[in-house]
């Protein structure tokens, strides 16, 4: 017997947020919308946030997910950028959260390689690839692909966790 | 004429998070609130933001300040760091915006310089300051005396700007 789960996938990012709702129900999955929160970079960086976090908490009320991934981003940057991006981060993962959803992370390789098949895939191989998985995605920005990615991770990873933890209940 | 506002401030960290509110009425300056909001290191980093998001909105809603200020914390650190600090700072300069307040933004260095006389102050120096320009303060932790300290910061650089637009309206 399988439920149905919604899964929200976010991609953080100051300036461009990707986010990806999809419906998983066993090892069948469905589109069900996508987009990107852009903040105004001519306002300060509180207000900024804050567009992130209504914005979050907007498609959290609008679409309903169930649970939520976020993309562990890889830091190979000085600790001026890590810690920008850690700001976006930081309302990428509270936001849903305080909706009372669980909230996992998965590394941005590991997401590349669940979805493309490896980890140093580039945005474009991601895109095409959610085309297949996805055929109704509507991906018009590389950072809504990459937060289906990321929701289509966790869809694998947690239908994993699910059976392993039917097969241990059975034996 | 002056009129008194509450300044909150905040010194943001992912297991600690320091804030203070004070009164400002022209060059006088009073004690109202600190303390230091602790995250659980037993649970999910999405649930710890959580925790320190619920922490000041309830600072807010419980003192009622009219501004914020955060310390901009200086960055000597890995990139992994920069990233871990940069979530829990996300999550100190968007509860107060949600709120309606402003947010100001102040150098570590510039806090120590406004409140002890020289940038380069050690926690001590601060408690102890903070124990002179506010002799009611009850501060149990280092992290709460430098929440006071960014607060008082931003009374004076505030104060200097509103004396220089006042300046400049009578000219």
């Amino acid at each position: 017997m399988t439920i149905a789960i919604r899964i929200l996938g976010i991609d953080p990012g100051l300036r461009k947020t990707g986010w990806g709702v999809i419906a998983s129900e066993g090892t069948r999955l469905s589109f069900i919308g996508c987009g990107c929160i852009e903040s105004d970079d001519k306002l300060s960086l509180a207000e900024r946030l804050k567009q992130l976090h209504e914005g979050i908490a907007g498609v959290i009320a609008a679409f309903e997910p169930d649970e939520a991934a976020v993309e562990e981003t890889f830091i190979n940057r000085d600790p001026q950028s890590a810690l920008k991006l850690g700001q976006a981060r930081g309302i990428a993962l509270v936001v849903p959260a305080i909706a009372g959803l669980s909230v996992a992370e998965y590394a941005a390789n590991l997401v590349k390689k669940t979805v493309v098949g490896v980890g140093h895939a580039d945005k474009k191989q991601v895109q095409m690839m959610i085309r297949v998985l996805l055929p109704k995605a509507e991906t018009k920005s590389a950072d809504a692909a990459d937060a289906l990615a990321v929701a289509i991770c966790h869809a694998q990873h947690r239908g994993i966790r699910t059976l392993t933890a039917q097969m241990r209940a059975a034996s």
